[in-house]
C-alpha cells in the first residue's frame, strides 16, 4: 500500500496526517505504530486522518496515539488539521465544523494564519477534575514529602495542577512535576503546569505531561495556566503564553465561557511511503 | 530551496539522504540541525550527502551529526549509502568506492540485498584506544565503586569496552555502561558493550554508547564486540549479532585483518521539503 502523507507541528507537537478522502486509508493498530516510529517510520507525537463527515458538518476527523490507540481531541492538531484542508484545497471556508470522537468542534482559520479552537470549558468541582479534596477551592495546599506546595486544580477535559513561580528557567519542572503527576490526591495523575506572571497578558509556560515528562509545549496546559491565572485576579481575560515550542494566545470571559486557543499551525513536509 | 529527500535506516540507526548530484545542496549548520530535527523536521541520527567523487572513486559521501557537524565515517550509513545509490539508478556496480573524510572506502552489495562494509583493523594497544593500561592484555579488571568488573578493550576508530554476561537481558547495560563510560580509565569516555554468547556463531548484544546512552544498534560495537570474543575464544571467525535493531554479520580473520560486518538498509520514505 503507498500513502501520500504530510508532516505538520503545532509548536512542535508534530503529526503525521494522512488524507482519508482521496486515499482508501485502513490502518491497523501496528501500522499506526509503525508509521509513527521515529526511527523505523515517519515518525510523530500522533496521526491524523482526514476523512469525509459521517453527518452535517464538514469533515470527520480521527486522532491516533503513536502507540495505535485512538484518542478524543488535540488542540495542536485540530490547528494542524484546518491549515491541512485549506493547503490541500479541500475547502475554502475559514470555519469549518469537524467531528470528532468527543462532538462536533469549530476551529477557525484567521486572517493571519493563526488557528483558533474552542477547548471547551474548564472544570472546578475537585471529583470532575479528578482531585480529592473536602471542597472546591481556588487553591489547594498539596503535602508533599518535606514540605507543602500551592497549587490550582482543574480540568480541561484532562487534570491539571498549576503553579505559579517566579522564575520559569529554574522552576523544578521535571523533579517536584514527576512528583506531582502521580500524587496520591490526584488518582488519575495530573498534568504539572509552571507559570511565570510577566505581565496580565503574557505568561512563561513550562509542563509536565502526564505519562510524558517535560514537553515542549501543552495546549490544554496552556489554557489550564491562564484560566487558574484569571482565578487568581494574577492575568486579564486575554495571555500570550510563551512555551520551548512557541506561542499561544489564550482568551477566556470566565465563568461558564469556553476557553479559547489562537496559534499556529506548520507544514513541515510532504511524503510517500510504503507501508 | 525545496530538497527532495529519502529516509532510510540501518538497525534503526535512521539518515536523511540527500541527492548531491542531481541537486545543488549547500546546507549550513543550522539547516543540518533543522533537517534532523524530530518534532520541527524530517528527524534523523545523521543526515549522508552524495556527491560526485573529487578523485578516483566514484562517489563522495558526506555525513553530518544531527548537531550538524561533520564526522569521519558510519558503518550503518555506509550500507544505506549503496542501497541508496543502487536504487537511485546512480550506479550499476555492487563494489563500490566510495571518498570519505577517512580515505576511500569500498562497501559491496550482496545478492541478498545485504551491504558488506570493511570496518577496518581493530586496535588493542591500550594508548591508541586511549585506555590506561600499564601493557596490552586480553583482559582488564576495572576498578568500580564497591567492586571489579572484567573487560576487553579495544579500538574500532573509537574506543571500545567490552563484557561478557550470561543474560543480556538483566544486564545492567544503563546503569554499570554509563560508570565505565565516564571511568577515569579511558580519558575520551567509551563505549560500552554487553555481549551474551549463544554460540560460537552468534551472540546477542547491548551496547551503551559514548555520550548517547543505550542504542538500537551500534556498528562499531558489534565489530568490537566479536573481536573480544574470537580474541577470548568463545567465537569462531564469522558470527551473527542480534541487537534490538536487528542483526548484523561480523568476520574476523584475525591478526593484522580487517574487521567486515554485512546488514540491511532500508528505505522509509521519500519526501520533499522547503527550507
Amino acid at each position: 500500500m503507498k500513502l501520500k502523507f504530510t508532516k505538520m507541528h503545532g509548536l512542535g507537537n508534530d503529526f503525521v496526517v494522512l488524507d482519508g478522502i482521496n486515499q482508501t486509508i485502513n490502518l491497523d493498530r501496528q501500522q499506526i505504530r509503525q508509521l509513527a516510529d521515529r526511527h523505523f517510520g515517519i515518525g510523530c507525537d500522533q496521526l491524523l486522518l482526514v476523512e469525509k463527515a459521517k453527518g452535517q458538518a464538514d469533515f470527520r476527523y480521527r486522532i491516533f496515539n503513536a502507540d495505535g490507540g485512538e484518542v478524543e481531541q488535540c488542540g495542536n492538531g485540530a490547528r494542524c488539521f484546518v491549515r491541512y484542508v485549506h493547503d490541500h484545497d479541500l475547502t475554502k471556508k475559514s470555519e469549518i465544523r469537524i467531528e470528532t470522537l468527543s462532538g462536533v468542534i469549530s476551529p477557525r482559520l484567521e486572517r493571519d494564519g493563526n488557528i483558533t479552537v474552542n477547548m471547551g470549558k474548564p472544570v472546578f468541582e475537585p471529583k470532575q477534575i479528578p482531585f480529592i479534596a473536602d471542597r472546591c477551592a481556588l487553591t489547594y495546599q498539596l503535602e508533599m514529602l518535606h514540605t507543602q506546595v500551592t497549587i490550582c486544580a482543574l480540568s480541561m477535559g484532562n487534570p491539571h495542577a498549576v503553579r505559579v513561580v517566579d522564575d520559569i528557567a529554574s522552576a523544578p519542572v521535571v523533579t517536584e512535576g514527576a512528583l506531582i503527576e502521580k500524587h496520591q490526591r490526584f488518582p488519575n495523575k495530573v498534568n504539572v503546569g509552571y507559570m511565570q506572571v510577566i505581565d496580565r497578558n503574557h505568561i512563561k509556560l513550562r509542563v509536565f505531561e502526564r505519562g510524558a515528562g517535560e514537553t515542549l509545549a501543552c495546549g490544554t496546559g496552556a489554557c489550564a495556566a491562564v484560566v487558574a491565572g484569571i482565578n487568581l485576579d494574577l492575568l486579564d481575560y486575554q495571555v500570550v503564553v510563551s512555551t520551548q515550542g512557541g506561542e499561544l494566545t489564550i482568551s477566556w470571559q470566565g465563568h461558564d465561557a469556553p476557553v479559547w486557543m489562537t496559534g499556529p499551525a506548520v507544514t513541515v513536509f510532504e511524503g510517500e511511503i510504503n507501508l
